[in-house]
Parts: structure tokens; sequence; C-alpha cells
């Protein structure tokens, strides 16, 4: 019998089609979903199998357990201005990558208008480009200083800002308080009405809810909050329902302690309670305090940090200097308000993807079952989501994992090699913005993060033999 | 080609021992799990025949329609005294069929017990058999009032009681708030601490919440809630930690509008938001406000109520008078606290299993994942449970589908007739209590009503012949 005339069964690696073909011809055949790593780019081969090393691997062991042991509790609220160091008076924080206001997405800029003019560094419009022009309002990124924002992140002086310190490692961060729907600046939108809530933030919810979280001898655990919330259905990004109310079951007692008038204390917890996205300000808190503890371990190819201005996409890896950035990715799959496409969508944008890089938001969606349908196909679609992002990632964590997915544990730490070699990136569940028009918020969705920034922080990744022992 | 000698395929029907035989022999057979209806009793067998009837279905589906139509609000907190018609001082309620004392369980007696010394009817508990001997207190049981109560249901006439309001139909039940864990009359547990707190109950808790629901020009539509619930991992009968939380965002605002000092504010917020049973007392008033609703229509052999008192399981059915009674059936999977077991545990107790009736709890297990584990193997398992559920019922409730199962609706009018035909009894998530020791809960669990009661009551159900047009 010659080796020809044997009967022969196929393994297909590649182009589905080969397979076909054989199985139309009665010859068993399986298909291996088989891409060249890196899309058979040659130096970022050559980088991922330098990569393939010990360090690398132990570097980012000891960055998803420095993610995991952080214990981010709320502490305190403050004034912007005295609570984030480096800030100064004129100086407007956004979201993203640093930007010319001229390059920035019209919500960023609607945004930064707003806040300027509920600074009073300019009292009409039409003063922000010139004042821009001559340096007497600055604008930066939230992340040069540390702090972080929902959206278009944008944190002006005068603002009272969530204080969140990591107390196993002692770092901390800030976050304005949430400020809902409708016009809102977080969203890109302002009118008058929107500056008074900005005053009211200012002047009561602020200071009432400072006097509230000092009566807490201890402050409160977002992650042991979190932990319930999944089990609530939040993934906690682009739901915090469950997070929201427990926050208030928390806030609410401490609030009733700090001896304010009842009106003023109804009109805070009416606020509140009154916004299931209240929580949000809390988790991108913690997950920022999180990944920066994680981050700078040398060789270390964990993502720490992702953010958007709605042009650019940054992205930060633990064992490298600085931010890495490419344009930002469109909507992958969101659903839009009615009379909205994708057409009138902004690019995506926010801090908050900080979230996904400390392993919650779409790294967890099968957590939020009402949201699986931004996915498509429901809870089995939701579980491969995970499947596919822990493929991506260096750990998972068992503290988040939801009993509607048979307690999966949730990716957390996303490696830069896998994400390259794969040519598959996080998913980052988002809102989405209105382009032009100032209206806000017109649907909630997936972005995935742009291939293209991973394969530039390959490319940038100071290779094991260049560092330093 | 005799018949004989040609293939034959085998569809077997009943015992599977053929069918592994057969496959052995390599003939290709079927296995059909198939048992003669109402395990072959000739009686109960032609009665089914009798009742496959339009008039039957008609009334079936217009039970259901009842129950789903009902809107149940908590309009009210009062006096039980004054609450609950027919109501006579020196009588308390509770759980289940009438029964004598003696003949009640442990848990039972000692929450009357309790009762009795907190009204004051007794000032010792060796009172209490001599004065229930001499007619000076008397026990019934709350389905004769149309009250209702989880685990021993006890309820007393000093007692402040929750108001609901049937607003389709007019109906109202009244139900205690939930005392929390511990030793805790509900649980058949009590001390000294109990009967204080059983006082500041209705000194307190009762009067300041009487203001708040007051505040509220609607009252809180619960069903409403229990929507939302369903979708955060309630079940809302073994687990209602998200509902209770949604009563705490209404509720809060309207304490804050009373008047009443914070301190004074502050007790009741924490009473409430530190027991996430809270929200039961409204689950189980609003499935009872619909059940009666959905009772006394002609031919209906929907069941429309289910209640035990640890020793008999009491059963309604809409088209028959009165309440059918069998014995209890034991726990049928149970998590025990540390150091209980089986062997501890009391029969199955409490009017609660009317959220079962009105299609909630395990009718509607896929909705608390958390608690998917007590049918063991997952969420698939919980699917599988309520699609069960399913077979056993007239209809099924889109407004409670769970998107952890994909938005499975869940059962809703259990018929009578196919719980007999199929020999399968609905389950009933429930608290489990000591059968003896007085030490209250024990544990938690899936208890499955009798199959018996379900017989008599087959064998009692008028049928459509028998009744006048």
């Amino acid at each position: 019998m010659s080796e020809l005339s044997r009967p022969v069964a196929v393994v297909n690696l590649g182009l589905q089609g080969f397979c076909d073909e054989l199985r139309a011809q009665g010859v068993p055949a399986i298909q291996v979903d088989w891409r060249p790593p890196a899309g058979g780019d040659a130096e970022l081969i050559h980088r991922l199998t330098l990569l393939q090393d010990a360090r690398v691997e132990a570097a980012n062991a000891a960055t998803v357990k420095r993610m995991l042991e952080s214990r981010a509790v709320w502490v305190d609220v403050a004034r912007a201005l005295e609570a984030i160091p480096g800030l100064e008076p004129h100086t407007i924080l956004h979201a993203g990558p640093p930007l010319a206001y001229d390059e920035m997405c019209e919500p960023q800029r609607r945004a930064i208008e707003g806040a300027a003019l509920f600074e009073g560094l300019i009292a009409a419009p039409e003063e922000l480009r010139p004042r821009l022009r001559r340096r007497e309002i600055l604008l930066r990124p939230n992340y040069e200083l540390g702090s972080v924002g929902a959206m278009t992140g944008v944190i002006s002086p005068s603002m009272p800002v969530l204080v969140t310190e990591n107390v196993t490692f002692g770092n901390r961060t800030w976050a304005t308080f949430n400020e809902g729907k409708g016009n809102v600046i977080w969203m890109g939108a302002y009118d008058e009405a929107t500056l008074e809530r900005l005053r009211w933030i200012q002047d009561v919810l602020g200071p009432t809810v400072r006097e509230a979280v000092r009566q807490s001898p201890q402050g409160l655990d977002v992650f042991q909050v979190i932990s319930e919330g999944v089990q609530m259905g939040d993934e906690v990004h682009a739901r915090s329902a469950a997070c929201t109310l427990l926050l208030q079951r928390w806030l609410v007692p401490l609030l009733l302690r700090t001896g304010a008038p009842t009106d003023k204390l109804r009109s805070v917890v009416e606020f509140i309670g009154g916004n299931n996205h209240s929580f949000l300000s809390l988790t991108i808190s913690a997950c920022k305090v999180a990944a920066d503890a994680g981050h700078g371990i040398p060789h270390a190819t964990v993502v720490t940090g992702m953010s958007r201005n709605g042009v650019d996409f940054a992205l930060r890896v633990g064992g490298a200097q600085g931010w890495f950035v490419a344009p930002t990715a469109p909507m992958d799959e969101a659903i839009y308000y009615s009379g909205y496409s994708a057409a009138d969508a902004a690019g995506d944008i926010g801090d908050s993807a900080i979230i996904e890089t400390a392993g919650l938001g779409g790294m967890v969606i099968g957590a939020a079952p009402s949201i699986s349908s931004f996915v498509g196909g429901g809870m089995r679609r939701s579980r491969e989501a995970m499947e596919t992002m822990r493929a991506l990632s260096a750990g998972s964590n068992p503290r988040f994992a939801p009993a509607a997915v048979d307690h999966l544990q949730p990716a957390v730490g996303i490696d830069l090699r896998q994400v390259v070699r794969l040519g598959t990136t996080p998913i980052i569940d988002t809102g989405v913005l209105h382009k032009a028009s100032g209206v806000g918020q017109i649907g909630t969705g997936i972005a995935r993060a742009p291939l293209e920034v991973f394969r530039r922080a390959l490319r940038g990744f100071p290779l094991p033999t260049e560092v330093a022992p």
C-alpha cells in the first residue's frame, strides 16, 4: 500500500477554504483558526521572541499581584486645586493624551468651554481661544497629574474631587462627582443649568458629602463594593446601578450623622440616588490607583493605562516609560438612542478605560447580563468574550468572578505581547458621544482599543537585553 | 423477507433497562423517559381526562391574566389590630394551615410564645398553654384573615403591619416588618433582646416608616421594584438584597421629608439597610394580593395559594373551595450553617410559598446566580429548573425574565393537572429552621411541595360536569 493510497486525515491551518474542499471530497479534516503571529511582521515577531523571557513573566506576575493587592479606599472630598499636586489655577484637566484645543473632538472642546465659564476663567465662549493662545488658560491631561475622568474627563480647579487612596501602596487619585444625564460636561454638553448644577456640586454636594465621608473611621472600600456589585448585574463601566445603591447604603447613615439639615441631605441623597452612574467616579478612581501601583516594574509587558480623548488612544505599559499614542478606534458595537447612528458618533473617549486596565468593565462583561446584548448572542457570547480577554491577559481575578457566568474569573493584566501576537485587542464598555451637535450622549456600547497603539508600544518597549539589570 | 428478519429500530418507553439491552445487541434504540400519568392512578387519570376541557383552559388563562395584571402597591403602615379585618385582641396569627399548639413544630410554638410575651398576653412562658386551653388566647392562620407571614409567620395585634393594596382589583394584605437575623420570632427564636426589638419596631420603626410612606403620593409599586431586582441577582425569596437596596433608594428621601429627628431616621435606615431580607415582607404581600386576585374563577386548576406550618402543607386551587392539606415535605436541597445537617431541620414552613404561587422565587431561580448552587450545577441547571417549572404551569411572565438566563420567562400559574400528571412538584426557595433547639435559622435551600397535597386537591376538585354553568 503506497503512502498516497492510505487513508488520510488532515489538520488544516489557516484558510478555511482548503478544509471545506477536503471535506467535500470525503477527507476527514479539522480546521485550525491559525494566523501568523503579529500579522507576520518580522520586527514584531523578533521582539516577541526576545520577550519570551523569564524576567518578563516574573515582572508581569508582580504587576498583577500589585494590582490585586491594591485596596482602594474613598477617604475624602476636597477642592481639586488643593487636592491634586501640581494643579495650578487657570488649568483645566481633560481625558486622554494631550492635544491642542483645536484638534480636540467637539464634545471635549465644549466641556472645556463649560468648565472655563464655570471657573470664571472666561465670561463668554469666544474668549476661550484667545486666552488659550495667550497661555492664560492651560489644558493638561489628567494622567500627567494622576487624576482621572470619565468621558471628556474635564476637571477644573474649583471642582470638588473624590479622594481615593490605595491604602496598600499609599498612592492616591482624584475624580469629580458624576454629574448624571442630560446636558453635562462629562458628556460634552452644557447650558446655564449645567453651570448652576456645577455650582451646587461645589457649594452643597461636595461639602456635605465630605462631612459624611469624614464621619466614617475607615472610608469606603471601593473594590469590596464592586465585589458585591458584580454579583448584582454591574460590570461597573457601562452599568453601576447596584454599586450606586450599595454606595447609598453606606453613605446615608453617615450623612445622617453630619448634623446637616434634612432638606440639604435630601437634595444630596436624591442627586446621588437619582443617577445610576454615581458610583463610576469611585470605580475609575479605584482602578486608577490599582493600575498606578502596578506600573513601573522593569520588563513588565502588562498594560497599566489606557486613555482616550476621542481623537487619540494612549497606552501605558508597566515596564516602559511614558505613553504610546495612536489614533483612537471607532465603536465596535453600540446601541444608539433613537434618531442617532454610528455616523453621529465621536471617537472613543475617556480615562475610564482604566477600568478594563484593572480587570473590570469589558473584562467582566458577563457580570452584567442586561448589557450582554452589546456583545451579541446573550450570555454564551459574554462568556466567550471573557475567555478571549483572558487569552490576552497575564492573570485573572477570583474576587470579581460573577455567579451569572458560573464564577468565571475575569482577565486582569492585559499583556501587550498577547495582544500583538494574536492581533486581538481589549474591548472597552463605554458611552458614545455625538461628534458635533453638543447633545452629549447618544448611545452605549463596546469600543475596541486600536491594535496600532499596541504595535507601536511593542516597537518602543525596552527589550530585556536593553534594560540594565 | 419476513417481518422479523427486517432491521428494526426501537423507541422504548419507560424502563431504561430494555433500551440498554437492545443497544447491547446492536439494535438502534431511543429511550423516552415516560412514566404513566398520575403514577397510573385510575381515578386521577379519569379526572385529568375530564379536566382536559376548554372551560378549564379559559379559566386558567383568566387566572393568570388577573395575576399578571395585579399592580401591588405598598400604601401604608398600620397596627395589625386596626388594619386586619376580623383580627381580635388575644389572637395570634401564624403561617400555614390551622393546627393545635401542641401539634405545631417547635419554632412556631416558640414564635407564638414570644409574641404572647410581647403582647403582655402572658407574663411567663408557662402561662401560655393554660390560657390557650381556656381560649383566652386564640391561634389562627394568616390565610383565614388575608394576612401573610414568612417562616413562622407570627403576627400579633400590636405589631405594625405593612399594608399592600392590589390597586388593579382593590384587595389588600398585611405583613409585619422583617425582623432580620439572629434571635427573631419569624425564625422561631427569641430572648429579651428580641422582645425589645419588637417594641422598638412598634414604637419607632412602624410610626416613622408610616409617616414616610404617607409622604409618597402613590406608594411603592412592589412588582416594579422586583422587575429591577430580578436583573440584579434577586429571585426575591431566598435573596432580596437588590430589592432591599431599591426599597431604601425610594424610602430615604421620604424619610427625610417626615421632619423626624436625624438620629431616629438613622436608626430606621440602619435597621432596614442592615437586613437584606427587609424587602421580603413586600414581596410576600405583593404575591399574596396577586394570587388572591386570581383566586375564585370556576374551573381554574391554577394554584392560588401554598402555605406551610412545618407540619402540614396547604394548597389552594383557583376553582375549588378552601384549602387542601397534606404533610409537608422535607427539604430537597439545602446548605446548612456550620454544625447543622438535614437531621436538625424542621419541616418546610411559612406562607412565603405564595411567592412561587405568583411566579417568583423558585420559578425564577436563574435570576439569582449566587444561589443557583442550591439547585446544583450552576446556571445551566437553573435554566433547566425554570423550564421544568414552566412545564407545570399555565403561563409565563415576560416582566420578570432575567437577562442572566437570556430573558427566559419564569413560570406563573402552577397547574394542578400538570403537577399530578407529571408527578413533579413546584420547588420553593426557603430558609431552614432548627426543629427543636430554638436557635432559629440553620440553613437555606430548596423545598419541594409534597405531591400528595396535589393528588388530594385533584380528587377534591369540582369537575366541569359538577359545576353549575
